[in-house]
């Protein structure tokens, strides 16, 4: 079962990076940055093909926009990300001062969002973005099942 | 007040590296990463030079170390930082499965190990470093205090 609403054009995008992340034997997770509706950064899991555990969808995406701009914050810029954020991308996403964070799947086992830590309720939490959760549940579900499948 | 002990030469280093950050106008925060007591990796806070806001000292040792070894986890080495990590970069230690983590000073601001989301006590936490907090609290506080009263 798929969405009754088509997608916003970010989040397809972030699909499509998903994809290519699995096509190249990684988790697939995309994840794109955009200022005034346009795609200002786009990332997609790279931590095996880079050697570098901190390289999730999001913080290649951040790291993108953010250099992009020439500004170590995205203020006014918004996430859109396949899966909810682990801590580690929560915290970026806070430091970069993120101001709407879009995400398609929520993530019981990793997520930092909704479950487990809720790293933006923390009282610590120094900037919490607008959050929409759960835009696509289905096909994003959809992805990951049929990937972690294919690897048993 | 110093410590009544000689710091091990991996915090010294790291030491050495949040004077470097300091100097050049960053957050005095420094972190080294060893692979049986030899350092294979070196970061400074470098947000506003790399215009990047994941650029914390922990995460630039991180992704130096795993580029080195070429390997995205860093089973077996240790971490040493002069500050509490925060949520980005605990998280980022876990997914490095980094075996122990060595801080010099708590941080109640913005710290995720002792306090806030104390993210090695989650239940959702897949990889727990053994954890030696607090080795330097009055060096690490005093430069960190002189960098903040300096910018006021």
């Amino acid at each position: 079962m798929t969405s009754p609403f088509p997608l916003p054009e970010p989040m397809r995008r972030a699909f499509a990076l998903a994809r290519e992340a699995e096509a190249a034997g990684e988790v697939p997770i995309g994840a794109v940055v955009t200022r005034d509706g346009v795609i200002i950064g786009e990332g997609e899991n790279r931590n095996r093909r880079d050697n570098d555990p901190t390289a999730h969808a999001e913080m290649v995406a951040i790291r993108a926009a953010a250099a992009r701009i020439g500004d170590f914050r995205l203020t006014g810029c918004d996430l859109w990300v396949t899966l909810e954020p682990c801590p580690m991308c929560a915290g970026a996403i806070s430091h970069a001062r993120v101001a709407r964070l879009y995400y398609a799947v929520s993530d019981p086992k990793g997520g930092a969002v909704e479950q487990g830590p809720r790293l933006f309720a923390q009282p610590q939490c120094l900037h919490r973005p607008e959050i929409y959760g759960g835009l696509a549940e289905a096909e994003g579900s959809a992805l990951l099942r049929d990937f972690f499948a294919a690897r048993r």
